[in-house]
């Protein structure tokens, strides 16, 4: 776990004079991937409005030709490679260029002016379900007397995603087709999903990763951790019902996940670890290779839905320490059996809902399966997502003594099949 | 659907003796990525028992730039993405080349000399469960009450498996760890599998592929169908029935996939389509986005087990022509969603199991849940795979009036946890 150092000092202010407030103080200081107005894509830091041009920055900065190289890429996959000594470097170079006595020679655009792009080529993506509150009134859902299965206590559950469909923030997403099946009907049909939902998740980047057949130790896997953005794994759920067994879901996920395109480091998130989810009395003890478990994270999850023509309405706060597992636990679980973690993969977490009715990370919670609509600001009723419909998902990080950071916005916006 | 052409002609020879009633004749031709020696990656083309270099060969051959370009990267992406044009037009100059009045200038390498690498880098890898027998033999082993599930006959079943985790034949397969739980167990326990299996699959690698949000229709998908190649789905079926409930296999499939290094070009197959599967009386048509079907394919597939100091026992004789959904409509379902497809994606078929108590393409089914062993030539008796043992998949099409072709061996042997 990376200590807290001077890069965290409540104190620092940025020469931009737009950081200091914003969601990208300098204490934050998110990786990403991004082109100024045409030109080809390179990795950036945001700082307040702007972007850090860190591929220009770096050929001037006091640093190894190896970490130069691989900030001269257009993904991260090289940098999150290098691991944890190397990220801390970079990162207390970049502060002190951009904080308040800095030389202010540092290559920055205006963030309006630029593209994003995914910070990293996903070589796999995996989505666990570490949220027992979420798995519970899912279950309940789809198997109201048995909601949380035997192993769920035990193993932190996950299945793989695809790859191919992860898009950044932004990006349109055309409601998919897929076959679907009445409880009353004889036979399935092909046609647009009708019960399109959001998951809030948060988006774990892995770093250097481990050999085939090498399980990485709970207490080591902290220091896979590169850092992590906002994932919303949009969901068919008439799809998901008629496909999902006894494999699991497939196309009900797979036509888009889309993440925020910073990745907060979690050297910036190290004022904000939390203790681990605390199992209630008579939960059974993770296995040892499930410990140590780690710490939690204490963010501050939201998700919106807005229209063209209203202000966007809060759908849910939620937080990420009430995930049942914490991230340690899943990549120590991911590679007990010796599957190889690569740099720039990409974990989810699963939906985070917590125990409170304004904590559900879905529709399909929050309308209890369609059965509950809600009102928007604009008076019309739902129950899923309808075209036009654009989720917003945001992130924020506050403690007493320390500058508070955000994670920018994870937006969609649904067009017609 | 590639025609027949002079590159089928049974009776062209070629320079290379060896061709001459390999598994690689001239009539074959297929590709992969290997290193002579201890030189760098590059394209080949296997003839009798030796590698052509495609990279070196191409360079004076009269092709054009782009192709030349593709065809001398270290991986097959690149070759895959440009479609079937490009790959007959490579096809036919490499046959012509290497027949007996070719001028035998091209640069070959002994295969024994050589060692061989995946072909392609895989973005996404997913496993299909396409055939129906398999489907009911595993069924009735989890679910005795409900062997195959009402969604079977509609939707082509497919989770994601893990792209990473994909070797080629020859890599030793370390026993995977994990946890298990004995039916009449209280509580789980982590430790080396004890139920490992096999799966005979066939593998499919994707051509050009399609943008996100557009689907293939299915009488475009088998214009996708780069090659095959055999593939071994290893599984561990204690890992798998303690956690696959309620998302599907994840630790215990995604410690490793094997592939044969060769892919066979749908092209080279054409003698060998056949009628897709015919569905007995009774079952439903498929739905319109899943027609034409496209045809199957005639493919001997065998198993078999081997240890240091035995012979090899057939442990298993089947014919993808078992399978009761085409690779063609694999494809249209994938993407009917908008999922996109890209180059060098992997595709597999699910374990191919046929009718007959011969033609059982896992332990799982030839044992019927390890209630049934059998004996290997050494005496020794298995349920499921022990250290040492080996697997070897071979896959031969043979039909009058074409030459023969294989695929040569997918082989891994397992080594202690």
């Amino acid at each position: 776990m990376t200590p807290l150092n001077e890069t965290h000092d409540p104190n620092l202010k940025s020469w931009v004079d737009s950081a200091q407030d914003s969601e990208f103080p300098v204490q934050n200081l998110p990786f990403g991937v991004f082109s100024p107005s045409s030109a080809e894509p390179r990795i950036g830091v945001a700082i307040g409005d702007r972007i850090l041009d860190a591929r220009e920055w770096a050929k001037n900065a006091d640093l190894s030709e190896t970490i130069k190289a691989a900030l001269s890429r257009p993904t991260l996959n090289g940098f999150m490679s290098l691991g944890q000594e190397s990220w801390s470097m970079v990162r207390l170079a970049i502060s002190r260029a951009l904080r308040q006595d800095g030389d202010r020679s540092a290559p920055l655009y205006k963030a309006s002016d630029c593209t994003m792009h995914l910070p990293a080529d996903i070589g796999d993506y995996t989505d666990f379900y570490a949220s027992i509150y979420h798995a519970t009134n899912v279950g309940a859902l789809f198997r109201p007397d048995n909601p949380l299965l035997p192993n769920y206590k035990h193993i932190p559950i996950a299945y793989h995603g695809r790859a191919s469909s992860v898009v950044p923030s932004g990006t349109p997403i055309k409601r998919p087709k897929g076959q679907t099946k009445a409880d009353d009907a004889e036979s399935p049909t092909y046609g647009p999903s009708r019960v399109l939902d959001y998951e809030l998740e948060i988006g774990v980047f892995i770093g250097p990763g481990n050999q085939l057949g090498e399980p990485i130790d709970a207490s080591q896997a902290e220091q896979q951790l590169f850092g992590l953005c906002l994932l919303n794994d949009w969901s068919a759920r008439d799809l998901q019902k008629w496909e999902y067994q006894p494999l699991g879901p497939f196309l009900a996920k797979n036509f888009a996940s889309t993440i925020s395109p910073w990745i907060v480091t979690t050297e910036a998130l190290a004022p904000f670890r939390c203790d681990p989810f605390q199992r209630p009395e008579g939960d059974p003890q993770p296995l040892s290779y499930l410990l140590p478990a780690g710490s939690g994270f204490d963010i501050h999850l939201e998700a919106q839905i807005a229209q063209a023509d209203t202000e966007p309405m809060t759908l849910c706060r939620s937080n990420s320490k009430w995930l049942y597992w914490t991230i340690a636990q899943m990549i120590a679980h991911h590679t007990s059996n010796g599957c190889n973690l690569k740099p720039g993969d990409l974990i989810g977490t699963g939906t985070i809902s917590g125990p409170d009715i304004e904590s559900l990370g879905s529709l399909l919670e929050l309308t209890r399966g369609g059965k509950q609509p809600f009102q928007l600001p604009n008076g019309e009723s739902r129950r899923f997502l309808e075209d036009g419909d654009r989720i917003v998902l945001r992130a924020r990080c506050e403690r007493q003594g320390f500058a508070s950071i955000g994670f920018g916005e994870c937006s969609g916006e649904i067009v017609g099949a």
